[in-house]
């Protein structure tokens, strides 16, 4: 089962469409909303404060982070245990050399391919275990990082929203005309705040929530390989290990893996 | 004692008992409370930022965690210390392969027929108990999961329903009529915070935390089988046995077992 | 010392009486500040909220909870220290089952009590450890549970207040009259909002943390015994067993321990 | 270097005097600021709910918890290592025993010196860990909770300031005269917002805070001091035992203990 | 590669320049924003509530903290990882004394430097391990308390600005005159608020944010050091502890190590 993730583009045409809509469902045009300063103070401001907290290899992985996001991860569990089945049995019949050529194949699974590796290498079992570990974190944060500048900068837009709408307040209130001056001029105040909302709660916090919970999956599938790796090098039955890898499915992939057994069998 | 979770519905009714009640106490209709627009702004685009935050396996889940808020949980400790009893008396007479046909019946008790079917099969203990962990964690997740996109939901209602009263405000300030057009727009204005404060503090949050408060259930109870069958692989005594699972039990449900006990002594 | 907890309704007594010396000092009268449907929509509201949430075995804790944040907690840690230097005399003496008696004496100690018997009953000092901490482990849950009813409860009055005052708002502005008719139908709107605070404030929110606390009081009592517990079973020095149970007391409490101790020598 | 904590005076001072500065510079007078019942139901009515939290062993702390945050803490480094030197020195030289005298006389370091008598009394080293681990989690606690009772404190203040205000905007909008009696009630309405964000941003958090921080600082010193004691029940050398102690200096204080070394060298 | 940190002055510049552009394209002059009273009561008071907070030794480190965050950290893993193997190189030939000369010149990688000093000296494995893992725990409270600092100011600064908008609306309330008056009252009330909002939402929090960043990189780098300096002490394989060290790196650098190591062999 490949996770399509075509969730975050639909999402994104759905609140913008919703939103969109109830503008012109309002009669009165949708150029009242479109306000370039308003979109530099909200936006722009912001993205400097998000400037002044990182340093720029970590401002440099925002797009990488941004393509995260809208990629589908891999993480085909159903897939991977046979994956280690098969592994397996090669090893116990001809040995641990025999899988060397599948795994110089396995170009789409780094974190995988590096583990058999170390097996094949002979590296000790509490050094590979060591090794991947340190892996495992790196990745951990890698997701966590990218998910916490969007956070961040979802908590500055709205600051940097009610910073222009209070400008724009100051400045009215400071020489007022008639009460339609007033009336228009909090109109065009309020639009900061409104940007301020939109970006953070349409876009920037789905954006790092998507990302931490794109980050989980993949760390929970990369737990499974390294319980399966480990399986291998303590040469454990096949029944143990398996056994221990059908826990990390879900109940539906697990329905449909004890389908697949039985038909086998 | 089965757990009934009768109070879900009940809860809804009430408060939207409570609220109707307020509104038509108000005297000026229901017909001002229900936009169409209001709520697709609200609601939709607050879904639409779910959809952006979630995968779509994730989502597919929506449904089933809705029906895990209404359903109860049967977790009946009482009753779980007898069968321990029992299948401990048995093993101690016969052996732990007598056990094997009253195991295969435990349709009901997934984790806890996973466990022993696990001991009947003669796997090592240490491995018995990482099998329940990783398994104990995936339940773990699957209740934090399924409570944090409905929490979520919760954060993201409120932000578009102030999304929506910031457009209404700016189209009503950015051309304003007689002082009755303004109150009446500020009116239609307000409903889309409405919207989002009561979804989000009747259903999504409530929701989130009734889903939460399950899982905690559950695990405890989980946690009591795993403490049980590492009693039975032990071989504990059955005197050592019970002191650790009625430990699990709360003061009320241990006095009736100790009642049931002495009756029987 | 025994704890006493007058605090609890003296507090509340104060705290009302501030908020009616408030309301009488505006001399507008009381009557204006009660509101039956208000109160209904604010308090009733967020109590559907905590219907939703929580299932009926829950629920039906309430009560006892609130009894909890009333009564005071017996946590005599001096009486403690003399209760363990005694027992351990007696079992240095005549051995461990010398104290059987003594034992089956302690009513109002039922953590001691059983930590006791286990001990007489000859359980494995390890058992006893692990029995003890699953029944900590269950006490505390017990504490952390009720504390966040209440704290969760405190979380959607004023939610449900702010719900009350934008239905009354929407009202009122939906059909507005004379300016004083706008002005006491925001009086009135604003009592729903009035209410969800002082409830949350004065009451909610004070028990659950009131809980809270009296949770952490206990817990570290419990500690103390099984502290002590451990030291008999090991068959520590008295020496060792009282330096380790005076470190719990506290810098009052240690002084007219020591002022006793020397007193005695 | 003695720590001073003259800051806490100094910054009440300061804040205070900005605020009457603004309030004078204002030109209306000290006079509109200050009004007894709105400091009574701020002030007392949120104190009335951190009586009905907390029990009555806490809320007696209170006074010494602030005498807590305006005395600095003796937590001199530099001239720890110079005893734990000399102590170590001696005890090479003539034994555990030779140092009793020394250590009778440390009343003012409370913490070392039972440490040390312990060492003395020949207690099992890792009994010693044990009662000082304690030891060190009963200060913590005490930090703690102390902490904590302010910041409740700042938590009730706003609360109860909101609650002020709406009781005289409901007041003052059941009967409403003329717009220069509006604007009057309105202000007053205002002060008990004005107190509750006054006295919890310039009192109640910077008091918690301030506790917070003295806390970590202590915990820092006595986890040092753990760390010299096992040194010495060890038997390590001078060079690891230093090597170890200065590891806990900041790096102003490294350089001038490495110059002072040098010196000395 | 030499991580700059040009992007905090880079932010500041581009969020005030934002700012004023907002201001001066509003048409009303900087100088109505421009308030030495407003500037002094909220950041001025918010510093009085930090000084009551901190005491001398804290305080006194912010301009170093202020350093911290506008200089660069070097963190260059694909140097370190050369300098480890070279050391290795060096210790497998002639032993561990032979590298004393390259270590003292080290002047720039103080912890690297103190733990090869201490390996060099024949300090125990287990030792040299304790008193890095000491020395990375107080690097990482410098970074968290000098990060604590700025937050904290982050939040007292827009409760101050708060208190300056109520004292000037409770003084513009008490004692109206035209509209007109009240309106300019009422902005300069607003500019405190609007103060508090740019300074936390532009600098202390950025800041803030920043130095936590800052720590993570460095404590990241330390890690590193330490795994490195544990496999030359353990005598790994050269194989081993590259394998261990390139676990650190990005996926961007581990390419360009790649890539420099194929050209090499």
């Amino acid at each position: 089962m490949k996770k399509t993730d075509i969730l975050t583009p639909i999402g994104i045409v759905m609140a913008i469409g919703l939103i969109l809509y109830a503008i012109i469902s309002g009669g009165k045009g949708i150029k009242i909303f479109i306000d370039i300063p308003s979109f530099l103070i909200t936006i722009g401001g912001s993205f400097g404060a998000v400037l002044i907290t990182y340093d720029l290899a970590t401002v440099k992985k925002i797009p990488s982070a941004l393509i995260m996001s809208i990629k589908g991860i891999d993480a085909n569990k159903l897939e991977l245990i046979e994956q280690f089945k098969e592994l397996s049995k090669i090893i116990r019949k001809d040995g641990v050399l025999a899988i060397e050529q599948q795994v110089s194949e396995m170009e789409d699974q780094p974190f995988l391919k590096k583990g058999l590796e170390l097996i094949i290498d002979g590296v000790d079992s509490k050094d590979v275990q060591e090794i991947l570990e340190i892996e495992l974190n790196e990745r951990e944060k890698v997701y966590g990082n990218s998910a916490k500048i969007f956070k961040l900068w979802g908590s500055y837009a709205p600051a940097f929203g009610m910073v222009g709408t209070l400008i724009g307040l100051i400045q009215m209130l400071s020489d007022m005309g008639s009460p339609d001056d007033i009336a228009s001029g909090m109109s065009v105040a309020l639009i900061t705040t409104l940007y301020g909302a939109l970006f953070t709660n349409m876009l920037f916090n789905p954006i790092g929530f998507n990302i931490e919970s794109k980050g989980e999956t993949e760390i929970e599938y990369l737990e499974m390989v390294v319980c399966g790796l480990s399986s291998i090098q303590n040469g454990d039955s096949m029944r143990a290990m398996e056994e221990k890898l059908v826990t990390y499915l879900n109940e539906k992939d697990r329905k449909s893996y004890e389908n697949s057994s039985s038909e086998v069998a």
